[in-house]
């Protein structure tokens, strides 16, 4: 393969789910970055299969060399016909779901996409007694910052990066196959205090509450003295869920160990506690990237 | 003018401000519209000129009705190309961008271009040594909350909703000329709490405090030990606002007064205050959106 | 049958949950009931099968009218040896534990034996590296005040009230059979305040998923590095689903609309709300409670 | 004296303090000590002279090496009773009390009884307008968590432990003579914080006004409009001296500092603070027990 | 006596207790009073013979009509040669002064004093290993709070304007002679919500305990080991009763019953609960203070 | 110049500003300097002409070393006639202001007088319709603890024992000219962690927040609909910012780093952070103090 210079990304969004909305903010923060460039086309909350069919091509007149679906649920029509396109168009894909997805996590890996599935993104409580637009952006604020906090997010760009940093080297691409539960959390942390990580994981587990009550909520529940409450004691435990990722990242703050890994540039990976000291390169981690390419 | 059964948005973003990543959630959160139909196209957090120039054209081909423009400082180059195509297409365009936009105000009325201009959704810490994927996922996680709960959100949805309400009838667009700084938080408020809604404007002003520090922080201040400290102390503000947002919204919860105006099946605005209640229709909201049309 | 002027409880407990440590104070709470003995003999933590032969039968010499035997997981041999004791000497007895016996709820029904099941009312997390008798203190204490303020606790001191009074009427005994899920904290709250109860139903939720983790780290997952980080996480929650059921308590403080329910001398069920007036017989609960008796 | 293989505790109680309800289990948390056979036997709340002769002879008949009796105020009739029978039958005996108890402790140690007075396990609120099951159990939930946090559990669990370590090893008996006073707290924390332990202290101080506001709703004041407000503000202290007790251990845990102390199977003081490090052997103060009783 | 157009009061401070700092400020707190004038001379923090001897006689020279004294321990020393020359001049003069006071409240009976013991303005944890300026502002700030919201500061200025009342009317003074605990907090408070009010009273109590605990640390312990932890564990108590008070108004805020009470131009006063609404004439009490006057 | 053994320090002060309540208290916090006198004379909240012509010259009669000069917006005709004053009696002055007093800073310069400028001293809410005593002393307790936490409290305070020490050396005086804005409290500031001075900061900013709003409440709006939210939505400002400013307190606690100075018996600049350890003397300041004096 040819080295590229500049990696290009599509990204097709199709419904909501918690890591969506800063998707593509993730892969540059600081709108930096010289060797990305990076596309989304989205269909907003609708997720039927003539949306999918009419906004998902124009993202490949941006010839994109990666390209990133997310979509709850991609199951169900819209986003199986996402996953067709994908396929016929023959360039790597990068599916990133919630847990529903994790029912066809097999099918994905036979049709040769990569796949993130985030066990902890959960459904939101969509009764229209209970949720507004103003609801529903709180939610996604709260869930955005467990997500954040957790490590789920950090995760995701890595994988991202590292897609890149072998697509830029001209290496062999091992998309990945990663089913984000909390082990994965316990396992990957950036957190320095012990307490920090387990209030993090603990943030974690109540996202994946809050799916199950959700579901409960919006599928069996028929009447509405039976949903609401429901879909309201979710909404709280997502509240209370951002409150403690907080307290855990607070909890790094305290002793000045936070973990702060921007992309430099060109896009390599830097790393920095201290925060009154300037970021490095993180070499360990961008070897280890490098080398998963390796037969 | 004839009727449209169903409207067409689309909605083109480059950078980032705070009421974009969920912006077109907003209008339709529960996905059950049938009277609307929304694309984005975004360019990551890249605003240049060929960023612009190479991915706008792609919204319209899906022929909209309405075009919704966000991004922040509107006034530099990529931007105002974006502003130069939406003045050649023709097309009815609303321009969504933060305080930096005031000073062409009066430029974009000229130029017959629709605009809200929030005051408070502020500049990031986009400082290398502080801002990684993660610190900036949880700032948009809080300002997100502070734009919900202050209520900038519900303002920037029912004027898109009622521009919606007048296509579909028809009539002659007035599109949106709106300045959100605090006395539109204080005059156009859901809060049935006084201090509700003192806690709620409090928050605003803080969010506006960001502003002013992150911009001295990251166009301004040239050495490390004055700047770090400056956007560390912006990005503390934001996590304060958050919670005094959140503390303001506790108390309408607290009387169950909590205002919510999900949007019908068929997109008109609906209305409730007691939780256990179903919402209904807010029907002096609808006249007052069509009323604005006549001569 | 005849009335009983006292009528005498015997309290068994092998092992510990968290109803436990004060469930004979909830009788009793003011120590001046003149209707009611209680004598309770326990084994401490321990729940072998000859802690159990030597120990219950001493509470007989009491000649108790109703047995009330608490621990969790009823049916391992302790436990179970008990159940099989309780059932050689007919006196009516009730069963209380935690989620785990639900399992053999049928098998309880069978037996004739009542049954209160508290889904809960989680595993500790017994891990020697994490728990000393402090960090079980602090468990207790949490999962106690998310207990008592979600309502388990009332549930379960009126259903032992019922039984008394309808002994005391010489009237027949239905003994319950209750399985205390969310769902029942739902339809059977006191709280005036929707969100306080959403929040409510939010921290039992949370002390079920305390159970599931727990379960996990102390039985499952067999290397320090993977079940420490899960019981510490596990006790996070606790520790916040105390906090989320003392805010949902102090909304009802706030509109002064907290119902306090405290027995009268004779045992009655007397009722409240505003904080300075006294309270009143509650005859609709007691009325109701003699109703359930008749053929 | 022999060496005895397993030691058996004899636990009686009549009423209720804050130390009670999980007493046995500070013995034993994990419920692995091969050392120690714990029986309890108590009379609820109620503490009357009949109460006590029908309930405590049942405890002798598990011929127990060591006797603790758990009651507030031990001088007035029926835990007077109490100790007549613990002196008659002539079993080495502890006595564990509130700070009402401090007026005879010259008393209780001239009848060679054992002491443990814990200044800071205030009487409840018992006022029948205020106190209700719940509230009771909450009052409960909040001093446990105390007298946990602040290290008063600790000093009880050690006391015993260090009597059973004596018996075991055949040694002579030197039974408590303890006033748990805020001293006593300030000289045996196991904080590292300084600040923590100033929190600590502060909370234990917190239930000592407790004491002292109940006494006066319960025993001095006549009037509703006077007692009711008084017995509410005891209870809003024991609250805040929860959070304040909390806020103390999460110090520890910020530094990951905190102390844990689990006991072995064998019954022996383990030791902690990393919270990824296993405990070891406490050496140093097993080897103090034992040297406490040279000649 | 003749009617004051402007009654001037004299106020002389030395050293310092919790009402001092802001006290001329709560007498006229929009400067906009036609009706008084006041003029403060103090001596910062010492309160030696030799000061007061130096210092006070300055205030006479402004011909007061009125003399407020504050201090603590107004037995020592210095502060009883404030009262005898207090008695010289022969101006109605009111002590202002802590808990101390209360010892001899008959003697500045006897002489002719007003007097007003504020229970719960607590000494400061004075030792130089724990107090600093910034220690000593924030303990002043904690306490400051707690008498405002309790409701003390507005006992104090209520007195005062009720005195300027009747010396505006030439009217017979009746000096107040008051000792200001909790039952006092109880019976006068403006709290709406009792649980408010139950809050308030513990935050009262609290500074009690906090006098307690610093005296004993201050003039008891004689080593650093001791006394250090008891100040920091004062000064603890200090912020959780400043957090507790706020608690408690927020609860009226919550509910929108804030009671405000600011003087009217000419000194009356005024009063209102609702936000949005202004203030009116209190008659009632303005009455009173008239009424107390008749023989 | 001759040695001064006890420096004689006159303050006036009229109207009140957030440094004025406690400022003498800062100079000998433990009333044990022996080098120091000080006298203060106050108008209370006016400051009319004629009560500064009345009141001032009194304290002249004190025969001061140094005069410091503390009000508000010092052009205005009252504090003017203060400058005048001073001026004519020669006596070395400061003068201490918040942020209006930037305006003339130049001219203060030009007089010879020495200031301290509080840029985050703000104005307080006073509308009648809001502000009462207790309003009005709540909003100083939170203003102080920002002033105090920050570190402004620290820089006022050792400025003044700066210019004692100068005196008592005989040496020569350079009065302070300083703006104390949010970039001298980042280069001043004693906190050891980083996020504690951001915190620290953050609240600093929300001071001059608080400014900006009430000045445009006070002054600008004339509408009550339009001022009352903005005083309210002030004091909250303030409110959060003390409660932010109390974190980064905390912060310090945790990890026990927090700076404490106190005063020695001869008025020493003391230093230490471990709480359990005496302060000990700071050389390094107090020979600062000394050099900047040589020519």
């Amino acid at each position: 393969m040819a080295l590229l210079e500049k990696v290009k990304i599509g990204v097709f969004k199709c419904g909501n789910i918690g890591v969506a909305p800063v998707f593509e903010l993730l892969l540059d923060e600081l709108a930096e970055r010289g060797d990305l460039k990076v596309r989304t086309v989205t269909t907003g909350s609708k997720m039927g299969v003539e949306d999918v069919e009419e906004a998902l091509p124009k993202l490949f007149d941006f010839d994109p060399d990666l390209m990133v679906f997310i979509s709850p649920n991609p199951a169900i029509p819209g986003p199986a016909k996402v996953r067709e396109i994908l396929l016929e168009r023959a360039v790597p894909s990068v599916v990133i779901s919630d847990g529903v997805a994790k029912r066809i996590k097999d099918e994905l890996g036979k049709q040769g996409l990569g796949y993130m599935i985030i066990m902890g993104d959960p459904l939101i409580g969509a009764r229209r007694e209970f949720l507004d637009p103003i609801e529903m952006a709180i939610f996604n604020s709260n869930i955005l910052k467990v997500l954040a906090i957790t490590g789920v997010l950090r995760i995701l760009h890595q994988e991202i990066d590292r897609l890149v940093a072998i697509l830029k080297e001209g290496l062999l691409l091992t998309l990945p196959r990663l089913i984000v539960d909390t082990d994965v959390i316990r396992d990957n942390s950036d957190f320095q205090n012990p307490y920090a990580k387990a209030k993090a994981m603990a943030a974690y587990e109540l996202t994946k509450k809050i799916a199950e009550i959700d579901t409960r909520a919006c599928f069996i529940e028929k009447e509405r003295e039976k949903y609401l409450p429901l879909v309201a004691c979710a909404h709280e435990i997502a509240q209370i869920a951002a409150k403690l990722a907080e307290e855990a990242r607070e909890i790094e703050k305290y002793s000045n160990t936070l973990a702060r890994k921007p992309h430099s540039k060109k896009g390599e990976p830097l790393s920095k506690t201290k925060l009154t000291l300037p970021p490095t390169l993180d070499e360990k981690i961008y070897k280890r990237w490098l080398k998963t390419l390796q037969p």
